[in-house]
């Protein structure tokens, strides 16, 4: 297990400091929600860090030994989700798992999504990320017979509700094999997904 | 344009005076929400009446000219959602047009939606009606090009809220051609769609 | 059909990009909730590029044809609400209609709108976007006996919550022509109104 | 001013206590909330009570001194808001005023309130009872310039919420004079309005 | 009657050149919401300005005849709902009102209130502003027998939720006088004031 | 400590069992919210037992050491808030204290409430029982200089939402010796008063 | 995989049907929240039938084979929690799992949870199904390393707002090996576990 | 008791007037919530100023008189909680407690907690702070049998909706011990505690 770093709302030092100590003794590190300052010092000051803009995450991989015994997708619906779904990549890869990113195959447009249903069904586990009206982890659920570990995402407006309506929706899914971390929570996801792909 | 009365809370003397006064005058009259003895009342004392059990909708067709220019394809996720699809199918119907249904099509289940996809892209309107979590209208407004009238329906539990999960998502449709009706107003949907099938 | 970018979220370099690449096969190509300095790039770039200010949205409009057969009445209830009416606009003359706009009528001044009656009885489908009480609608719903769709707006403050009281308001409405689309949504409300006019 | 007996939630022969010890003493008694047996129990019992069975009101009104100096109008949107007009009308009229009653003038009939205007202007004070999207209370505030009490009521069903949407709707009224009470808070708008058109 | 430009999200430029409309015919004029730019910009431009910045209210106030038959009473909590009272106050004085206001009188020190019965029992008409529970209209409301007119704030954190904690208590004010007006709505509250202290 | 059951949902069988089971080795044992049925079950077939049933509570009362250090005084604002009171009173009492019962002192007739002031301030601790708007705890807050427990209740109607308005404002409380318990938990204020006067 | 009848809202008449022709062609059948009426008829009509009273559950357990690769424990934390936790377990085991049920290990005993670790850490897969505050998942998720489902239950009252409090925690957890289903979706826990346990 | 200054939303000059004008005629002073550049105003004018940055109190105390007839434990669940925690701790110091800190025991890591319990142990007074899912006042009112007050904090994101879900979990709290206020309300849980600790 990679140490974690839940970096928002820490300084840049703090984390610096916490990093340098966990490198000290473990193999892999990942620091997750980094402001781009705060991955500007990391980089800086820590050899090997791997900076994933996008969803601000940091990882210092140097444990590279594969315990995943398949592999994991990562789905997500559209470009604004892949914040969200580099966070549960990033993830899943730095506790020992080989990834199948599966991007922009929302809803609305089904036909890309049933184009990758070869790829689906070659994961153990599927994690997707969807905001908005959250249907995607419905559909992707009724593709699949493993676990889906659905992830709402705050992408939207209005009556989005920051997410909400996302998380609602994947609570409600019609998928038996559908569970529900907390908005934007890729890190959980990808977390319990490597759980998962060690059984 | 039929003439409707809305049964919820009416006293079934009050819902058949009613009736009866706007029967001398108009060809159609539409009953909704009607309670199983309200529509033992209405049948036993106006001739003509059809009564729809599961949505508890009351019809009197008099006048069947056909309005509509094509056909409205009237769609639910499951079979719970039957009653408010029935109530938006005998609105359609009672308004002049011809409605093809498509039941039991969940998202969960993504090939038996695909497999009518031919009837329907013979809609010049969709009406979609679903509860849970509300995801068949985006798929649906990815498969057409016409305009998708969106019921959430109070079905579900728990998250489900009564029928809040399903409205937020679809009003966070990404499909662009969805629009949103209250919970659970399949006459509302039927009776919206009848008017774009006029055009 | 226009392509559409929808500009929330993104950079301008990646709007430019995507919007030169879509300008190089399409006629039309329209970006919405464009930010000043993504507008100032856009139109620096490319040319033909229309502007509005107001709503954030940008119009490449080189295909003219007219494909709606009637006007679309664009309404709005106050000068706060502008924005979104004119992103329901722009879209709806991209995609090929002919708008008559009908500003500032909001229902505390009745009379004001009643003097629009004939401007809207020629309208084949009418958007009316309305924050704070978002009662609007409903008013216009029965004035006319075409689709209405009502756009509720972020206009308002306190209880307004972003837009949920004229949502909420516009989901009731005791008007029966009358479907909802998202808070701010004036994007889709021009886009299936196009659809509507298509008929 | 008349004793109160806010009668939900009391057992009948506790009401009829009270309205005993009260009329012993007081000229005017109003009871709220009346359930049909509790109504039936009081009117048995204590002689000059008139029971409104749509409302719940029970009222013993023995001084009829008119202490308003003008009339309040009780508007309402829909049949099914008249209970709660009702609880307005009798709580008025046993605090000493005239009422002029205006039923059934929802604002997507707009002619039929247009009809009400002379009648509404002749009012000191109007309270306005709507459901649903609660509307009418700004479409009415625009037509007159005195104060406007405005009433929720939990007529309606799915997002209404038990009148939620009519109770935002009416707080953010665009009418400058509409102030706000409880939903279905019939009594409490009587009861303000006889305070206003004393003075 | 004022005329009144809500400044909230209006440009300093837009707000001037109304507001010298608006003085070219009328005797007095009200701005609400100015941010202090905008306010600075007012007031250089045009004169007999008075500006609020505790409210941001700014006025023209040259028509100064009293039309208000007796005192209108603005009541505060806190220091922080000052400038929702300073507004109701501002509003209630352009539009010919005496206004006695009574600052800083919360009910967790209930004997501050009570100092102040006699200067309450002298208004026609009362307004209180309350932040945080919102407690203050009941009390007051059972201190006076004129109409109160209760005005939530936003003022407070965590479970206020921006107001609503205190909107919520107001509209279940047990004090049968009490209406309510929209949160931060000080305007609002002395404009209905205004129209009830002219009867 | 006595023994506790917590009788919501159980059948009445159960609650017999559980009882004579622990009555068999406790000296006391409180069941809450009993229903009128599982209270003559209980009452019938075990001695000692004292039903309150305005609250629900059954107590058996054997060990009556008073282990309260002084007096917890249980206010409450209307008659309907009393069964939440009585269940604090019982529970404060069968664990060991003196209790100052002092009802129906509602905000809007505070003069009721001052009157009090000379036994409020004979308590070490306070519990207050409101509903509607919640406001009684922070008045009594201000009176005293002890420790204050806010029970909200779930009376009220409308916009009340079963009690969250009260809990909301309490929370919000200006007074700052007020805490918080669950809406109509009274069992618990009982309980945390007595191990404060045990202090 | 078992068929599965989800029973609510539909008649018994019509579950007997279902049951019937799956029955015909599948080894497991599982019938989840039926009536007890429902059970009745069920029990009556179809031979191998397993009534569970407590969760409403209904099984025809025919292939016994075990699938899963280990123990899936069901944890829950009241015993008014154990409805939902039979659910989650009938389904498990009809899907070919071991299951270790857990009982009445709420967190305010935290010695009793604390005694059953060895049994927690022999499962694969550990379901925890809790209402109130929802705690028990975070703790139970800081004790195994294996994959965690949390059920919130709507056990509870007030501001339990019908197991919203308890999803919300659950969905907050500080555990980052939890994953979160419906309000009360025993079935779905134990159908995701049930997948998880044969990989 | 110290006379208090809650700094949100006031200027650094209005609050160093208060302070200097309570300095002197009162021993001690705490400034609740200030900004940095309000605290570096104060210190720089004020002797004795000392600052908290972490959660923003400023106290000058100069009367250490122990008021406290014992311990007060500051409990906190994770880091980011501790500028509540201090507010609460520096609260009750001021008012003359001997405080024991006791940070950074979630529950996820119950081994922490439970090596911390006799610490717990000794307190006549417990405070917890926690966000995400606010369950450690649970375990630590299970642990000990004094009064535990619970301050959810608005740490998290996503469905903690700012610390809804931490607060709604205390309200909903198993352990009987518990009270509640508001979100991040570090302040009113050290001055509750000490008006209990002088008992």
């Amino acid at each position: 297990m990679p140490e974690v770093i839940f970096g928002l709302g820490k300084s840049a030092g703090h984390v610096v400091a916490i990093a340098e100590r966990l490198l000290a003794r473990e193999g892999n590190v990942l620091i997750t929600r980094a402001t781009p300052a705060m991955a500007e010092r990391v980089v800086a000051e820590l050899p090997d860090a791997e900076y994933f803009p996008v969803s601000g995450a940091i990882r210092f991989w140097r444990n590279r030994v594969k315990t995943g015994k398949g592999k994991i997708a990562v789905v997500c619906a559209g470009t604004s989700d892949i914040s969200v779904a580099e966070e549960a990549q990033v993830t899943a890869e730095v506790m020992g798992n080989e990834v199948e990113a599966i991007h922009d195959v929302g809803v609305a447009g089904i036909h890309r999504l049933l184009a990758s249903s070869e790829r689906l069904a070659q994961a153990r586990v599927v994690i997707v990320c969807a905001g908005m009206e959250g249907a995607l982890p419905s559909v992707v659920g009724g593709m699949v017979s493993v676990p889906v570990i659905a992830v709402p995402t705050s992408v939207g407006y209005g009556a989005s509700f920051h997410g909400l309506a996302a998380l609602l929706g994947m609570l409600n899914s019609c998928a038996s094999n559908v569970t529900v971390v907390n908005i934007d929570n890729g890190f959980g996801a990808g977390y319990v997904a490597s759980l998962i792909n060690r059984l």
